[in-house]
């Protein structure tokens, strides 16, 4: 009485590990597997075809196994349309719908695969019929808060084919490196440099680089490095908080941050309420543009990101002081504003924050270069676990970390 | 040409370390002194007094001097009224505003002193001259962000007198044991016994608890332990965000935190979508209230928490999926409700959460009843230094930690 | 003039990865290769069966290539015998030397697959011609310090066959757990549960428990619940260093560990002393044996060791006071205690301790169960990545993790 | 019945915090005191003097009062000479031995108070009657397995005065700003150039710098940043195990540290043999200083060590491979080689190990300039709380640290 299907796997299977994965999940989860045809890329650039036949127990098994086998890219032999069904309410999706991954994806509509747009993981996927610029069809991702009443969602997973990013073929480049985990033992000035490089072939190849930055830059002493990065064109856009914003604006009036001098480390007395008197004055001027623009802010990461037109986004949070007037405090607003800036990046720089990485990393779609660096190992591992394919992870000194980055990429190092 | 001024010092001044800070403030900050008067408790019962000429080269100096012996408690030995002046928009202090410490605070208005209410540190101090019921003055603390046009805000330190906590004196209770520190190499059952008493004493005096929670409490299987304590009574109002509600009532509709089974460790596959399925069926019900009402939620902290009217927050934050319905998405608006419900709240509870904990301790007078659990002894760290006098901070496994004090409080373990 | 040979892959190959660890070893090391054969196991019990014809530009090239395949269970089709060379004096063995892996290994000898005895990384692996019972050959590992001068020495990789291990079929037992990782965020007490059964299961099957623990057991306070399981005979041997026993007998002695009361929490006055005094008092009564005999020590881990005579090492590190009339101080006779004691362990325990975690570890093969335990992430990380194939790890606090361990075990906690 | 003893109390005892010590540890013991005479230094630079009347119930709680006191410096009014008993045996204390601190101490003998020499915590303090040059009494302390029978001892506290460090005066000197505990929050170049200009300033002034290391040093690609330090004079001792010394050598062999080539980041394969095959090859020539000698080894820390007479210490470890022959594996005899190394040491710099610096740590007395670096906190604090006055902790990157710490220190960067 048991009930079988029949998918396809093509590509790189077996040194991409996707064939491992589908022969395993198959086992772990109790159903049994033939192999129909094999035919293996005789060369190592040759792919490989696989056609496999799945057979379980009965039906919620099967569809457990061949959700698992879609997840690494698998596809039914004769794949159907996907299944649609219109929102019943604002923000409300249908049941059963279909939550994405951050993987490239396709659904089949009218007998053709489509790429979805915008692809972000745990949205809704919505099709427009005649959504594209020649009436053809457009399917995109939408987060579960913009879902609009009568929006067609996709529901279940038949009809959508995701591509799990495949292992690059050859020599490690510098992408690579993070195989086999993070270790502080790690040669960090050689590591930098490699990060270096591939700052400069990004802003060089017109790529968008963008920088999520927490306070730590600014306490840990980085901040003048960081604005010479900006000032020398190599941020596309700063994403940050109210506290990143604030320390960095008081390092300027005050030559302090979180009340310390960051050149001299003495703490002059009352340091402790400076980072509150400097957003006191920022809402006075109305605005850091406005304090930049009055010669109340004349130096900084700030600074430069009003000077050389480089856009930022601050994002609120339950612990902020003040905040200041530039700050979004409504989380979903400020998710837009961090998804309109992170969706087309090419190298994102995520330094010394968990809050507000996590936010971009959400956004981002597997594809992404990542470079995330904290002194906490934790930190640094639980960002590299949200499916990046290209991430680099370092746990290192931000406080070092930035001025060696901007001496090399700015070539005022050489070794 | 030096200028000088003259303090008093009043107490256990040597025992609580506030004559040792005053005396290095001033060798620090390159003044003089010269001991007028000292008069030392002969017992360890009586308090000392100490009246102490302070010198300085300048004006300048002499004023931070006198700024960081008034946050050890010295007054001037004549002291003048408080200097008010009115803010001039909304949201705008008056320049050189007094910002706030946490510790009991008071005001000399009319030549008398006045008690500041709602004590909060970075804040101002608004005087209403006919505020309270008798048509005398009245002096409350005011985030910036709720400063109005026209309020009476204090500038300068004069008038106001701050109240360090003095340590207590005899054998260290309960909230004497971090004295020296947060360390893993602290025996765990004997401090969870500790904590569990603090709990039950304050239940039975009638005070209030606040439980500030992250999601690894559901994520490492403490969910249904913490139910209990909500359920008998011991929790009273909870502080938390949109990830440990949404893993709370995930566990109620699949039995899984982030996919995991929270009894069996198994992962069923597609668990990883549970929780923004729960997330999506919560907004088609309506929300919490109604998803336990309609018998969506059967179990779970959020169920207790409905059942048995404890009111709790569920903050925003920009790494939120959904976000749930009950969810306050606005960080100000937010800021407003944990204020409103940890104000007053004579013990605290902080586990496993640094976003939530920091903003709940913002909100807290240094003598609020502190307990922070964390296995990260960073965050452990973080959340003591923020200067609460009675902080017990342990670093422990959260999912062992609450089980372990639930049993402990409901004498369901004898040892 | 590229140089090519021909080698083999058999099992399970697809599933556990290993024919994956070989396509990209070629490509990643610049080499190309050719499938000859290949056939699937057709059912997910079949094996797996792949010939490939490797090519690359040099010998050093296709030497690094093949190695990499041997490292992944490839054999040469045509395999010849293993090569020796005499050892030329005591310590040193000869250039190029074959230096061992921790997986279970074989070695060609006579034309035959001879297994190697006490499979133990980074050792010399040694023949002896007429070595076994019956006058026929005999392999084994020796560490380097104990290679004689003449021991017959295998070199280069040839006729030398590594069976990694192969990932367990069908559902996840309680050692496929840590698939994917630490993380703090599981659930404790359904973790420790497993690690419980698998406590019971191994002692009632007449297994070997050896249990590795750092000073941090006693200071947590888990000493008792770890004396509770030695006692009732689920602990087999004991490896420990100096701290471990100073602060188990300064226990029995005073009631505390490093001088803080373990029950009250309290620090008597010259705590701090009552370790040096502890051991001063071992060395005057001539030892641990004669302290129990003498009735000095009447209870704590070391006490039940030597009342159900349950062995122990303690080996010496620089930091040590003291040091105990017990400890090894020596390193290199110390890890042949160790080596002694946990090359048949069917089951470890690593509570605590990174060093003496690192040298058991270091002694055993990838075959071994494992599980460490340690609040530090870092430290689980480092102890997984020895490369065992059966490795548990959990961060936890010690002193919750124990007693509920031992409730478990001892039938204590029924949840 | 109460029972009572007057101490005595002198020097800057209000701003080091000494009084309060006193003050505090008399009532948390239970206890009471009545100020029989209270001077106060008038002004910043005087000392001030207290004359303090203890009173207990019992002669057990006085005694434990006056050991608390007696380590905040305080002495009976009328000193006795302190108490001597020979040794019984070798490596036998007599019983009550005094255990010693890491402060400057003095002994009273003759009625005249003698200073300790060599002093060191958990030691006995033996002192011999014609031990001087001139026949006169000498004391210092000694390990307890360096007792031999018949050494005088001496027991209980009578006459001997310890004098704990204190705070040092005026503004913060670079020594200063570890006050307020560690934080990765620190502004790192600034904190880097300060333990630069310590570095310089102690060597111009003719200071032994002792440097303990760990083998992170060399994996984090900080090893030519060290040897440049070595051979540049800025290094009188080196302190290792044989884990760093086999790196430093793999290096130089190999290009490889751990098998990852420093540079590229590659792993050329094989390369986690490299570790193993440097020991040997070490043992084959015959140590260090002869593979320096034959050119085995051409560059690093140990080469630079060898050619420019720099002595190092390899002290053996559980967790060896190998080891190297010039690693000391017995730890007793490692401990001997550290104490003479560090016991005259002006600075010592702690870089990324536990295990060594804590071995290092324990032969220093309180007064020694310490620098401990590791991206650990919990490995920072633990080794600042072993009570050096005059230590400076940082949280940072290694592999950043010590290039910047070089470079500054020989001219190579100006900021």
């Amino acid at each position: 009485m048991s009930v079988e299907r029949t998918v396809e796997l093509e590509g790189h299977i077996i040194d991409s590990g996707r064939m491992q994965a589908c022969f395993t999940a198959v086992m772990d989860l109790g159903g049994s597997f033939e192999v129909e045809a094999f035919e293996v890329g005789k060369h190592e650039t040759d792919e490989s075809y696989c056609r496999l036949r799945v057979t379980a127990d009965d039906d919620v098994t099967l569809r457990e196994i061949l959700h698992e086998l879609h997840q690494n890219g698998a596809v039914l032999e004769d794949p159907p349309n996907v299944t649609l069904e219109p929102a019943p309410a604002d923000r409300v999706v249908p049941s059963g719908f279909y939550s994405t991954t951050n993987h490239p994806t396709e659904i089949r509509y009218g007998d053709e695969w489509i790429p979805v747009e915008h692809i972000e993981m745990d949205c809704a996927l919505v099709v427009e019929p005649h959504g594209d610029a020649d009436g053809g069809p457009r399917a995109y991702t939408k987060v579960l808060n913009a879902i609009e009443a009568g929006d067609l969602v996709a529901t279940d997973e038949s009809g959508i084919r995701v591509n799990p990013p495949e292992r690059p073929r050859g020599p490690e480049g510098p992408f690579g490196f993070m195989q086999g985990g993070i270790s502080p033992e790690r040669p960090s000035e050689s590591t930098i440099r490699q990060v270096a490089d591939e700052l400069v072939a990004t802003a060089e190849a017109g790529g968008k680089i963008v920088v999520v930055v927490g306070p730590a830059v600014i306490h840990s002493g980085a901040g003048e490095a960081l604005a010479r990065l900006v000032r020398e064109g190599y941020v596309d856009a700063i994403s940050a908080g109210n506290g990143f914003a604030t320390h960095d604006l008081e390092r300027s009036i005050y030559g302090t941050s979180l009340g310390m001098d960051v050149d001299t480390l003495e703490h002059p007395r009352k340091g402790h309420k400076h980072h509150i008197w400097t957003i006191s004055e920022i809402i006075r001027v109305g605005g850091i543009e406005k304090a930049v623009e009055t010669g109340v802010i004349t130096e900084g990461v700030m600074y430069e990101c009003v000077k050389h037109d480089v856009p930022f986004v601050l994002a609120g949070s339950i612990r902020d002081d003040g905040p200041l007037p530039d700050t979004i405090t409504d989380a979903v607003e400020a998710q837009n504003a961090i998804r309109e800036q992170a969706r087309d990046a090419d190298l994102v720089l995520m330094l010394a924050t968990l809050l507000h990485s996590v936010a971009v990393g959400n956004c981002l779609p597997s594809t992404t270069k990542t470079v995330c660096v904290d002194i906490n190992p934790a930190t640094v591992t639980q960002l590299l676990d949200r499916g990046s394919a290209q991430a680099v992870g370092m746990v290192t000194d931000i406080g070092t970390f930035v001025p060696t980055l901007a001496d090399f990429v700015l070539g005022d190092r050489s070794e």
